[in-house]
């Protein structure tokens, strides 16, 4: 009952990428990598450092904000953070957006499982600077809070400084979607159990003002325009 | 206006998990460690082997079902998983849970942010096996289907042979809270841009029934009482 697709290949896959199980889940589209990553709020990236047991390689997983422009997706971090210079550095990365939609429930526990659209993009980060870097930070925004940056005060040169945005290319990238309802087993069909999907939905609320706004300020057009 | 608590001590806290940016952000009590970990859905689990460029350091991130379970997180995969063997083998990994719960709209670009509950465990992986092996899938199913457990079937011997259920223990981990509204710089409060939170919800929606349900079977009323 699953509606994916699978075509590695479009994606440009390599055998790190190549989806190895569940091929048949590989929605591997372009245009629906460029989907999950633009319907996504939150990245998960991962620093590797020698910080293991016995100087062994330790992975750390960071959730960041996040925008995709074109083949790239940009994030950004503070130039104080350890693990954000040794991506600045080059070191090998993974980011990982994931939209859970809801919980598959099927007739056994084996069959049971979630539905969700997920992207995960391999690769070694670029650092931005000059023009391209305000840039990015805008897109940033805009990708969270359209509408956001024409009226907000830029970033100053300072606070240009303090903060890292890195690219990461596109090229090596899957995308999964799991969609559809149960598929269980023949011989459990009969089993007197519901099964079914509970979807699961993610809406804003009401904005609410900030203790110090300035009086006569009313919530932004723009603002309550948005939808998920 | 974070609402924040910085005591990364309470948790354990090693070179490695000591929160070295925002240390005011750090919530780090255990009771706020196991509220995140209960409350989310979706972990992102860090996995690294030796495939990046020249044979270095390559991570991974994977979304997984887990559950907390005392001083424990539990997650399972597939033993046809690569990436899940790995874990199995022994490879240190990072697992992080994060929870977005709005959007902090400041005055100016740098002090925007997200409102959002963060764990991270680091160490390595035990593999369960007999009973504690079902008696962990079953968690993890009441943690995400709760009241579902006692009507499904149980997983039957080959099902159990084809899954691999990893146990990471907290002993090394943080917590992050960021609540509240913006901390915009003073010279920035006269600015006539409104300032606030968009909080974030999630919530399950009406459940959708298998096209091959049988007959006369209702939605349960364990499924009706979630709440997100």
């Amino acid at each position: 009952m699953s509606t994916s697709i699978a075509e590695p290949g479009l994606l440009g896959s390599t055998p790190r990428t190549r989806v190895r199980r569940l091929p048949e889940k590989a929605a591997a589209e372009r245009e629906a990598l460029h989907q999950v990553l633009d319907a996504g709020l939150v990245a998960h990236v991962a620093v590797v450092d020698d910080s293991g047991p016995g100087g062994t390689p330790q992975p750390y997983v960071l959730p960041v904000a996040y925008a995709r422009f074109g083949e790239h997706v940009l994030f950004h971090g503070s130039t104080g953070s350890r693990l954000f210079r040794t991506l600045a550095a080059g070191a090998p990365t993974c980011l990982t957006v994931t939209l859970l939609d809801g919980l598959v429930l099927a007739r056994s526990a084996f069959e049971s499982s979630m539905n969700y659209r997920g992207a995960m993009v391999l690769g070694t980060c670029a650092v931005l600077g000059g023009g391209e870097k305000e840039a990015a930070l805008e897109r940033i925004s805009e990708h969270l809070m359209p509408g956001r940056w024409a009226e907000i005060r830029p970033p100053s040169r300072k606070e240009l400084a303090a903060t890292v945005v890195l690219e990461l290319s596109l090229a090596e990238a899957s995308v999964k979607i799991s969609d559809g309802g149960p598929t269980d087993e023949d011989e459990d069909l009969e089993l007197p159990v519901w099964a079914g999907v509970v979807p699961l939905a993610e809406t804003w609320c009401d904005a609410v003002p900030s203790a110090d706004l300035r009086a006569g300020l009313d919530v932004p057009d723009y603002v309550r325009s948005w939808r998920r």
